[in-house]
């Protein structure tokens, strides 16, 4: 069901792709001057309409491949002096490689933008909560006090690693003819063809790899290692606001979230179920993509070339969705700051049952610590626990309880984060935040 | 690109299959006597023509699942008395999962009809082959003899193992209501309403499995394994194909192949092709299936149920193809018996060298035999070697080397195979084969 | 690191498992009358002590597989008379998957028994908690009231199927010589021999396939399926253990969980965290095996046979951990009634929304009902909105909001599983569990 | 079985580095000043003998991890006022991460050490064979000519971008604390403990991420990703190897192989076998891995993080052996020259059909051509046929047969691989080659 960022990887937006490969190939032949520019321009007119999909996909079946139907209906648009331009020397992967690439390209840059706009929302949401005080989970349990700000500065880290490796891909035009060696181009057009592949490259906005890839798949696998890398990142943000957002737990809810056909009361956390669904999926099509690469056998293997195709475009699918929900859900996190408040506090006073081993240890001995921790643990109150301790005469019992104490670098972590204005959050001197102007209570 | 087989997991038919799950549970409530059977027909009547496929597609991405918008439209579609029995009761997992189950039981048939046909072109390719004598290859390099016969029978072997297991599955239909409790049933229609699943399931055709399966998905991943194993099986095939029809073997050939855009003259093994794409994706598909059971948390999960669907219509998708593609295969497989026994000469005897090892190494000792063997490999010829060591004087020598003396229980193995009929194949008396007439040369 | 149950899985285990096959080969060729039954005692008690592992594991890896180097041990171990006898026909392939076969017979049973441990305790847990009304979550939210009775029902259902897929295993032994014709056993042992696969399996308690499996790999892939569905299974009871055991949550404790090295206060879920791990890795390495089936080509496939040994045994190491973890899982499980008492009302009565919308429904429109359940949700007390209606005069607002009186057929299901004793559990009268005296309070 | 770099992965490699980790953290304890330096060499004296691994691993499945049992056993080798400084501040992850990514970044080392020597025989190879023309395969049928240097420049293309990967990783050391504030650190040792992360890295020889990665993955899914970028590029040229030295294409050996247990005339490919069971491994367990990182909820996640550490070890030992295996495989390929042409002809002529799709289509037509090739194909001799062909009069027949001259850019292709020395290979002059002396013939 094709639906918004779909839309760049459907059967369709394949199709486009490889005509434009074939009219890239067109460009590149004039751009070697085999071929007059005008005639280009003739070509790009006649394939402005492209030729209809369900009959192509009919065709595609019994060739394996769908560009040798393609190319028939391409030159049937043509007067007869202008077809042996179509395809001119080109072998069918070399046209469905670049194919996919230029959906790789746009779906990629979606994928960015989508990310960019969920980061932004991040390094916002970071600094807004910079300073409050949240219970970090470890196995499910309460560890140690965190902050908000920290935890969201996490997610941003790894969106940002993501999109670095998203930035860095090299996403090349393939030119090789029938098994790399690009004897065809030089054969149809001399020395002069040489230059084909760089202005190939170049008339489609690709890279060129220097090298024909047709049975060394790195641009495929790196390409999958990054979109499974912004499936991982975005998955970790998704599981914790699912986490966070259970009725138990309401620290964060993500805004407007799907309702339910029996049940009118709940906002399901929709945006994270959907990314979370992409991000189990995601892993095993990139697995399937380095299998092909490792089954790239001969000049073009029987098998693993094929199962490429369907299985980068999941896999496309799957990130463009996945980010774009992320960004509406990065816009719409919210906190509840009662329920922080209140979680942080489940465990009266045990949230910094560690500060206290370090604290309390050299003066009373790690033993007596966890004696006091096991009291408290069974009900009683740790203030009174600890007053009742002789050696603890001269420290600060509450100060020394209260979570906020114990954060570690856990603002600086946010300050240092890359975009994150430290300005904004809360007000370093009432401790109100300055965005909404309510108190941590 | 929806062809063929496709059309049984399309989106139409994902979307037919639910409002058949509706239609399902308004029969389940005419059966339990709550609904005159009469408004079944009128419902069913204005189901006929059903809603548009790509506005529900976008309502389906706003609320996590389609079932949600397809009520809505289902409930326009009749008078005001009616709508109340539409999704009486259900949560949208029950119609989602029933429907994928329709959808289900409907490929599966279809991949069962494909394998049944391709069994049975096996069988007889087998039986036509059974005393075909043939190189047997072991880590790519030939080993002893074996037939042609054998290597279909265990192609036809795995087939049928997978056909068993379709066979066995339990599709089951499912009516929990929102967490599997079934108390919205119970709330609207009273004690009658507890044989609404039994009802259900038999107005649908499906398995009643006796209890929810909301979150113990063992339905979806049985299947999975069966369809996976049926992948399997056919990727095994397909890869000897492959291998076989090499232009340096050249043994097998499938028929029609697939052309290519730059070389007329190939004869690319197209179908096999097609098969072993499939066969490497479809374990990986599987595995998602697999995590999305294991991580199936709480009364529905929040991620991975909705990675079901998509993963288990791919995975129906590539097992149709195959299987379709599999049964066409098997029906054009050809031998060139020319082939296969310059193949099988082409270790000029050392394909019995095992056999050697045994008959000679009690008379000679190991190393000798080695010596010996070694001495042929290096080009000098077996024969001859062999006639000039003494112990072998009561030999027949070329009895010894004719590696039709050396295929074991090929031909009984061949015979035993169910459904194998072991009076085709080639005459016991002439040794020309039966269907072609050309003898074995 | 070999620990416990490991030990059926380790190195030791499959040398041992391998030398056993080829004891099992010799006892086939005395049954079969080609050895005196003396001879066979005289081999079997050379071969006590086994040689040692790790220079054969040094010598596994010039070899490709283990069993070269380790039929030259045994045979030094045997008077020169006795050495025809050991590997006597076979190929490499004839033990080791035997073996393996061996080795997955008793880590099977051991799982078996583990899950027949962990299904005991958990249907005992279901019965006592039959009527223990919980918060039905779905998407990480509160849905509709279930049992923690049901809830457990669930994960029996869930683990007695893997059960039983595990007990309809057929684990063969192989028998095929170097390509699967057996040619070298009839030309060894003439027409008796013809029966030795069937002793071979009788003498190590494996089942007779009745057809070699050496490229038809669904003895391998079944099994891993079944693992995968066991861990599947498990996973889905560690994981609500993990969620259910939340410090927000608490409604479950595993017992004595492990403790932390900075936190001494925490006591964490271990069992259920390592189960989760396991089911986490499981189906990819099943996804692997069914990959090694895909690709078994010719008569024994070059690298796929060999991926298959190290995959199978983490698959059943990670099945046997996972399934020893849950028998001590369930074995521990503890509810704290407080805690899920606490959490059913948490929605202050939005818990049963569903049940509002069925009774009320058809008294007040969808529309009212939606508005009122708003209105609850915005913090207004629900049952005085209910009495402030005037249609709700006739109902009883305290009946229609008691999540006990919404749980549908849990009750029900948790009688109908196999094996849960419905008398155990809450005292019908008195409300009072039978087994603590403790009231639901 | 543990056999050479096996030994880096070993469980006495992680027990080692464990204990590496936990010095290096006294270590930066003593370079932020609060420790004598001379305090850290006692401490490194009393660890340098190892506990006992085999109590440890079982110490190690109760507490879910190694290192609390660890800890335990370090301050028992040391004087009471020292036993503070172990493991000081740290939380069982920050020992556990950093641990395996020193075990990675020593087998991440091995691995390029074996992938350069690959490489170098490689491009030795390359240069060698740079013109030696043979069949080109695609669909595993004879396509167009290459070169054997061109297939090779392939393979090393694949390693080189493979090693690139790796030598790009970043392998952090990690020093996060409980939840990642690092708030021990800071109140055991004031503001100087924020230098602690930089130091620990420093002398760990790990690089320091400038951020906490407890829950932020990317560390690990980066190495894994480039590890199975490395098996795929080695799976590539073990397929191909696999294929080459099959007994009826023999184009490739390489060297001594594997024996057989049965048929001692074979000579398995055995390091290509191997590396293949790698490749088709390892894709699966980095799958694993981005599932892990993709579920790493909360501050630590409840068994994603446990799922990490046998599988990141397993992957390392596969790419370990698979690099290995390829730097014997790399040094011992060898052509056989004869097989190489004797294969090339075997189509006779057609393996040229493209190129005389090329030259003659524009004098003849293309149904023309193609009815040549046909009848060709058919057994004609197709010299013959062109030479019949009136329009074919000025052309040079022999010369446009010659797959010789339709290899187009693949000697520029070898050319161009940076460290492939043009020098070396065929003689320009005599094309005769340089190394062996042999004639192209």
């Amino acid at each position: 069901m094709t639906v918004g960022h779909d839309a760049l990887v459907s059967d369709e937006a394949v199709l486009a792709a490889l005509v434009e490969a074939e009219l890239g190939l067109v460009r590149a032949w004039a751009a070697v001057g085999a071929l007059p520019s005008g005639e280009v321009d003739t070509i790009g007119a006649a394939w402005g309409g492209h030729p209809d999909v369900a009959s192509l996909a009919r065709d595609a079946v019994a060739g394996g491949n769908p560009v040798i139907p393609l190319v028939g209906l391409l030159k049937q648009t043509l007067p007869a002096e202008l077809r042996p331009w179509v395809h001119r020397g080109a072998t069918s992967q070399d046209i469905l490689d670049t194919a996919l690439m230029l959906v790789s390209r746009r779906a990629v840059d979606a994928v960015l933008a989508s990310l960019a706009e969920a980061e932004q929302h991040l390094a916002a949401f970071a600094a807004e909560h910079r300073d409050l005080v949240a219970a970090g989970r470890t196995l499910a349990q309460h560890a140690v006090p965190i902050t908000v700000g920290l935890r969201a500065a996490g997610w941003l880290s790894g969106l940002r690693r993501a999109s670095t490796r998203l930035k860095q891909l090299t996403l090349p035009a393939q030119l090789g003819g029938a098994a790399g060696t690009r004897a065809s181009f030089l054969a149809l057009g001399g020395d002069a063809a040489a230059a084909l592949p760089a202005h190939y490259a170049e008339a489609l906005g690709l890279d060129d790899a220097g090298t024909v890839w047709h049975t060394s798949r790195w641009p495929v696998t790196e390409l999958a290692d990054a979109l499974a890398q912004t499936t991982d990142a975005l998955g970790k943000l998704a599981g914790d606001v699912v986490t966070l957002s259970r009725t138990e737990i309401g620290e964060l809810s993500a805004g407007s979230g799907g309702g339910s056909s029996a049940m009118p009361q709940k906002n399901n956390p929709v945006a994270a179920v959907l990314i979370r669904s992409a991000a189990l999926r995601a892993p095993q099509l990139a697995a399937t993509l380095h299998l092909c690469a490792a089954l790239a056998e001969d000049e073009r293997p029987a098998g693993a070339w094929h199962a490429e195709w369907p299985t980068l475009r999941e896999l496309l699918r799957l990130t463009l969705g996945a980010s774009a929900h992320a960004a509406g859900l990065a816009a719409a996190l919210r906190v509840d700051r009662r329920a922080v408040v209140r979680n942080l506090a489940l465990t009266r006073g045990l949230i910094v049952a560690e500060r206290l081993s370090i604290v309390l240890g050299p003066l009373i001995g790690a033993a007596r610590v966890a004696s006091l921790v096991a009291a408290a643990g069974a009900g009683e109150d740790l203030a009174v626990l600890l007053r009742d301790v002789p050696e603890t005469a001269g420290l600060d019992i509450d100060a020394l309880l209260d979570p906020a104490g114990y954060t570690g670098e856990a603002a600086a972590a946010v300050d240092r984060m890359p975009g994150v204005d430290p300005m904004i959050g809360a007000d370093p001197v009432t401790g109100a935040d300055r965005m909404t102007g309510e108190s941590p209570s």
